[in-house]
């Protein structure tokens, strides 16, 4: 791993034009770095949380910028470390000039991650959390950003945090058994014992739950429209994905091009999956059991199955209906077209709990939206804390392996030893989360994904 | 023009994903409005240029980020009003949520250089020096960022303001007469009078011809190479990129794929004009004379014309050499293929002051990038300042106009109140240029080409 004293510094602001760039430098040589090139203030004497107008010289004088530096001494800064932000304008030419010029002096450029990674190993963020501050950063809706945001101020790591005191008390007494072992004592109510276990896989099996969710969150619910063709599902598409851009046009500034295919409801994005396919074939008019189709109902978590109020016959709809129990796909059942509906139809379709729309004229699509956020899964109690790190949902699921091991032993009576070995496997698993236990290769692999200057 | 009372804020640094992004708030507003939304320190009782940790929350008191705060109280500040900036996580969605808060709390989104232009209303920066900024902002190589720091430090302020000062003593006399008129008192030395305006515009005429070194510096300067086909003209300027972008890779993090036609020599872009079309034509052999050739050759500043030392005859040399002195295009000759040249071809251009050089195996490419330097036309008299806006270009020939009238106006002895009305024109347009001399349309103008935030 790269020596934690090095000075590292790297543009913090992402590239392009932009009135203001921030370059970042951190480590014990930052502040003589920094003054060396610094005109204004003496930097040396500067206190901390204070900034300071003044010139970026080369050594030949030379005025590179007119900057902002503020000034952050250990341990009260980002990275426990005396760090310095230099606020420069928006010149991707200019800023990188004032970088090169640091490098010159002694910061070594810093990798992805790398402000963050001295976080971690300085104690100031744990790994859960330094995991949740590049969240945050990609966070795209409310709901991934406050799912960051209570990971980042340590929401997740203080249940994983009480989960690992409730198994090194088991492990202490398991462990204080072995002590004794030839005594033949049994401290430990094995009962208790198999309860306390219980009640600890109840609390890693819901955190594991919450995943789903967590995952809805970070990347979107998968819906797909069915129906037969001409039954309006483009137009109901566009009726709801319209609404979507109308309301996010309002907001100034905000340029989201790439959520052409996508609705916030409750801060959860709905992703339609594309059935572009399935809606322009003509041949699958009676059968909607087509292979093709049944994937992609069976990949969406939400199927909006659209009958035709206007112009299906109860015959056709029965049909389809059956198919849908076959194939054991689960669906939103919605009659389109409710302005010109023929009655029997919608009475027959009433038993079906369906939504009566139009999606041409903008009817009851608020109440679709209301029966869409009935698929948002949410965690079964009510939790705090939502998993969307498929790392950390590995690590649960190895804890849970442990801890059955774990019962197994003490069911089948092995020798404590055996036991002890299972849990601490699984206190091994829980510390990972957060970082009680690391690899290099584990930091390695996590602060890569980060960007630069993080 | 937008009241000056107003609070506005905006996002400052370039838009997409980063480590951090700065929200800028500008007003008598900023304090109150910021605090507002703000947990940590009461920024009301919060000192100048201090930074302090925080976080962002709406009025449910959900948290939207962790940020920190640095507070300039009026009239340290950019704007000369109460700014704070907001550093928050590099997340446009987070960022945007900040922003729109702010929004909600009394603050008006920023239009593109308002805090800019809100810096020269206050009388932080005159309107050269705001221009200035802009330019510094959108510098590409050593060149412009020095010539823009230049002119944003006020250099070329104060060479307008020295011309004022004269223009103004000028004006002076000729008014003082005025006041005279009926005793027709001469206070005016009229032979002084036109020595002072005939020093002025040799002034002015210098910061003119200037204009052409600050265009090349900030637009490149425009290069053509020609020569027959087959002399080796895709080779060289292949070379020449190359190892430009050699150079360029060396610096860390710098993208730089826009400038694939460009080399930089001491801090000024040579721009490659594309002749792909001529060098692939091949039914223009003999004569380098036709219409479409020459056009390129005449808009490029220079032409390296290039000769095959080892396949070109000596008659066909003397050809092409005559038809560059009929086409009147001034030429840098280099002779290709020195390695394999045949030395009458070689005598033979001597004469010509060719640099021989070989594209293919690199051979004394410094020698002819030395002779590239050459067509940098420095500007005739040591000049701190460089003009590189027209429209301060457009406003010196104004005033030279202005005093060219003037001139002739002493000349034929008419009266002195129309003199006056000349001198007067003349310091009107040289005011522009600082901004002395303003209209809502110019302000406009200038500060809507600047970006959001800046």
């Amino acid at each position: 791993m790269t020596p934690l004293k090095d000075t590292i510094a790297a543009l913090a602001t992402p590239p392009g034009i932009g009135a203001l760039g921030i370059i970042r430098i951190s480590g014990s040589e930052t502040i003589p770095i920094v003054n060396s090139v610094f005109k204004g203030k003496n930097l040396l004497k500067a206190a901390s949380h204070t900034v300071h107008l003044g010139t970026i010289r080369d050594d030949e004088g030379t005025i590179i910028d007119e900057v902002l530096i503020s000034i952050f001494k250990a341990p009260r800064s980002y990275t426990k470390e005396d760090v310095i932000e230099i606020s420069g304008h928006g010149s991707h030419y200019v800023l990188q000039n004032v970088l090169n010029l640091l490098i010159l002096k002694g910061a070594r450029p810093a990798k992805p991650g790398e402000f963050t990674q001295k976080a971690f190993l300085n104690g100031r963020l744990d790994l859960a959390q330094a995991e949740a501050v590049a969240d945050l950063i990609a966070s795209e809706n409310a709901s991934m950003q406050q799912t960051a945001m209570e990971q980042m101020r340590g929401g997740f790591s203080c249940e994983i945090g009480k989960l690992r005191e409730e198994l090194i008390h088991f492990a202490s007494m398991i462990e204080l058994e072995l002590d004794f072992a030839e005594e033949d004592v049994a401290f430990a109510d094995r009962k208790g014992l198999i309860e306390l276990i219980h009640k600890i896989q109840t609390l890693i099996a819901s955190l594991i739950s919450s995943f789903e969710y967590g995952n809805a969150i970070k990347n979107g619910i998968p819906v797909v429209i069915a129906g037969r063709p001409n039954t309006g599902k483009s137009t109901l598409l566009n009726a709801l994905l319209n609404e979507e851009k109308a309301i996010v046009s309002e907001v100034a500034g905000t340029t989201r091009d790439i959520i052409e295919d996508e609705i916030h409801i409750d801060g959860v994005a709905f992703r339609f999956i594309d059935t572009a396919g399935i809606r322009e074939t003509n041949d699958q008019v009676e059968s909607i059991g087509i292979k093709r189709t049944l994937t992609k109902m069976k990949e969406a978590s939400v199927v909006i199955y659209l009958f035709d109020l206007a112009n299906e016959s109860v015959d056709s709809i029965n049909k389809q209906l059956n198919n849908l129990r076959t194939s054991g796909v689960s669906c939103l059942i919605a009659g389109n077209k409710v302005d010109k509906a023929n009655s029997p139809l919608k009475d027959h379709l009433k038993e079906e709990s369906a939504v009566f729309i139009s999606a041409k004229n903008r009817i009851n699509l608020e109440a679709l939206k209301e029966r869409l956020k009935t698929f948002i899964r949410k965690p079964s109690r009510p939790l705090d804390t939502i998993i969307t790190n498929t790392r950390h949902l590995h690590s649960l699921r190895q804890t849970t392996e442990a801890l059955n091991r774990t019962l197994e032993g003490i069911k089948l009576q092995m020798s404590n030893d055996l036991v002890a070995q299972d849990v601490r496997s699984a206190l091994h698993h829980l510390g990972e989360i957060t970082g009680e236990v690391t690899s290099d290769d584990l930091l390695e692999n996590i602060f890569s994904k980060f960007c630069i200057g993080k």
